[in-house]
């Protein structure tokens, strides 16, 4: 790989004393080599002009479902369960190998317009292969896991598996699959809920991610009619169940946790878990405002997702900055989840949760160059004192004038280089066309 | 003026029955002369291409302060007393007809970008005439009020009014200004809100209203602490006490009522009090979620605003839509108020809100023709089966192609046509820097 210049902007850097630099992020092979340092002499193979932008790391979106971007505006005003069982399960029952490549580009072509360079994924239960082919070749990091299913009557038949096919098929995805890519991609056990998974299920994926060294990607106490199947089911706190099956690590990654009681919270402070947050989701479903000042409070990393098209309907992370920030400042007043904070969340937090700290998260030497470049020079953006809040509150993702992942350029000018707009939004509408008639919807 | 045709797009008509045709929209001599016929042959000086794209009335916002869109990121993590006593009134108090030009322009300009063709806007205690000539030049249909502020010693000495001097201000201005520019400007009066104003005042401001039928645009019960003081004052709650002094008819505009009790929002049903609803900042400023599904129950128009840059800080209609669709599905479960329900409060109901829905707020023949061209072509807005949900869940500023004000095409190919963003953002830092300055903040 080759080398590149990001000149001339003013970066966030994200690094532990959240210093910002004026000047150029040089980058050598994918890694970050100098940042800061001005008037670069030495050739570099591609120069990027930063000046009058913001440079700062790529957004790390810790809960999305590639596979759902096809459902978007198929599946508005219903809450979670019905949700699921009237349109969600039948459509992903309905996938193929091509519409999910149809969906995965999609989402690409959103995630990376609008600056987000990684995402931790749950995929639908088939066909994760076509994923992980499709990612590959957009440029984008993940972790991505095929969706684990294996209990509750209510599930379309296609999409309920045997106990040990799932684990199978899951371990055959991360033997093929995990550190390709150069590393940008990996693989994730990602069993969907409590509510569609045995308890054996979900020992054996416990035990398995601890042997692996893998995340486990879930959802929980997202709403209260799933967390009472679960207590009817289970007898238990949906947290609580899940340190009774041997789940609760530094390793889980949960989704949602809206509705966790004060035993909960700290169950999870004190296990590490991480809490993925998707405001959007969370408020277009219905589901309530996740205590997320109290999480971080008790020491809870809190990540940002869009969560998937189906619930969103966008997978833009400057919405769900924005939201986060603002929604804690209605529940517990302005200043609880400052802007700094909110973009903190969205680079460094997500990195910590998905475990790529060491790797990704921040600008400093030695980390890939997974970055973005955010022009301030419009007039939406004017005056803008402060460039955490330009960012959280005033920016959106048509701002990203250039996202850069592993050292390549993806998007530039505004726009993604190697994935064709046109080709793909006609694409999606042909797919998505299928697949609702094969869903019978 | 000329004619216009935009030919061959989706149009959303926003009439009664809310018809949805394809074809085209005539416009001639700034009204709308046919809607929904194809082929045209007869010749018009314009045309706009509107294919793959949705055509639809452009937004009312009914509560905007075009005046502080020059402290955007300046008031961040403040709920409202202390937002306006440390940050907004001081900022306030240091305007110059200078600043307030830039901070116009620099509001016109994204508020035409991202489809608003009309605003009600509260503007600063001094220079209101600035205002009104910049919005007149930016070709906005706007209702521009200045406030009134005759009480609260906490305000800077400079906002202060006499009660008589604020009473013959707002006269002469609406003499000077009202149906000024082909009758898109009109005057208002603007009692800031009952913290800041005297009996007396907001007495003669209703008495006005009725002789005048002049709109009257306020804010009330935004926070707790606001309505605190106005009890501790007047022994009433706030829209009780807008009924004891004469204010409580179909001419008041009133912004937030995130608090009203049961009694108010009868009170408001049944004197056809219009409720302006501005989500974003109702959760930035930590106010609350409003009783929308409540309010519109009832009868209520509710319409919608990005209140101003100083606590949204943006001031695109999308936001707002798609803001208020998810938070009233938050409180009272999803469905509670559909995305077509939305776009519905963005156009018809700020029509209804500012009296002018004889004039605007659908694509109707004889109407004046403010419209906007929504591009549907971009990978983020597919497959997106219902017009809809699209515009209000996936949709975002930035897809407005055109935005047409009183037959004059403002917007085309996504850019202002008329306003110059390199020049307005560079005069909004500049002005910003010497305003705060000035305020000493």
């Amino acid at each position: 790989m080759a080398s590149l210049l990001i000149r001339g902007g003013t970066i966030l850097t994200m690094n532990d004393g959240m210093a910002i630099v004026h000047g150029d992020v040089s980058v050598r092979d994918g890694l970050i080599a100098t940042v800061g340092q001005s008037g670069h002499h030495d050739p570099h193979d591609t120069v990027i002009d930063a000046s009058g932008a913001l440079v700062l790391p790529g957004f790390v979106q810790t809960h999305v479902h590639l596979c759902q971007t096809l459902f978007r505006g198929f599946a508005d005003d219903l809450a979670l369960i019905d949700w699921l069982r009237l349109r969600v399960w039948p459509m992903e029952a309905a996938h193929t190998p091509a519409s999910l490549r149809a969906s995965t580009r999609l989402a690409a072509y959103e995630l990376l317009a609008t600056g987000t360079t990684t995402v931790l994924t749950m995929e639908t239960v088939h066909d994760t292969d076509s994923v992980f082919e499709t990612v590959a070749a957009t440029g984008l990091r993940a972790i991505i896991g095929k969706c684990m299913m294996d209990a509750d009557a209510q599930v379309p038949g296609r999409l309920l598996e045997k106990t040990r096919a799932s684990i199978d098929e899951s371990l055959a995805l991360r033997q093929r699959w995990n550190g390709a890519a150069n590393g940008r991609l990996r693989a994730a056990f990602a069993p969907r809920f409590a509510v569609s998974c045995s308890r054996e299920l979900l020992e054996a994926v416990g035990e398995l991610s601890t042997t692996h060294d893998t995340i486990v990607h879930t959802h929980a106490s997202e709403q209260q009619a799933e967390i009472a199947l679960v207590e009817r089911h289970t007898g238990r706190r949906n947290l609580e169940y899940f340190a009774d099956v041997g789940l609760t690590s530094s390793r889980l990654c949960v989704a949602h946790c809206v509705w966790v009681d004060d035993h909960e919270q700290a169950l999870i402070a004190e296990r590490d878990v991480k809490v993925l947050h998707c405001p959007s989701s969370n408020l277009k479903l219905g589901s309530g405002l996740a205590p997320i000042a109290e999480l971080r409070a008790r020491g809870v990393c809190v990540s940002l997702g869009s969560d998937g098209a189906a619930c969103n309907n966008r997978l833009d992370m400057f919405e769900e900055m924005r939201l986060a920030a603002v929604l804690q400042a209605v529940r517990k007043g302005p200043g609880t989840l400052p802007a700094r904070e909110a973009v903190w969340m969205a680079t460094r937090e997500g990195a910590r949760a998905l475990g790529l700290e060491a790797e990704i998260g921040s600008i400093e030497p030695g980390k890939r160059a997974d970055l973005i470049v955010v022009d301030l020079n419009r007039p939406h953006l004017a005056p803008g004192p402060d460039p955490y809040s330009t960012l959280v509150y005033a920016a959106r993702g048509t701002d990203v004038r250039a996202t850069v992942v592993d050292g390549e350029v993806l998007v530039r000018d505004f726009r993604p280089v190697f994935l064709d707009p046109v080709g793909i939004a006609a694409e999606a509408r042909s797919e998505a066309r299928a697949l609702v008639s094969r869903a019978g919807i």
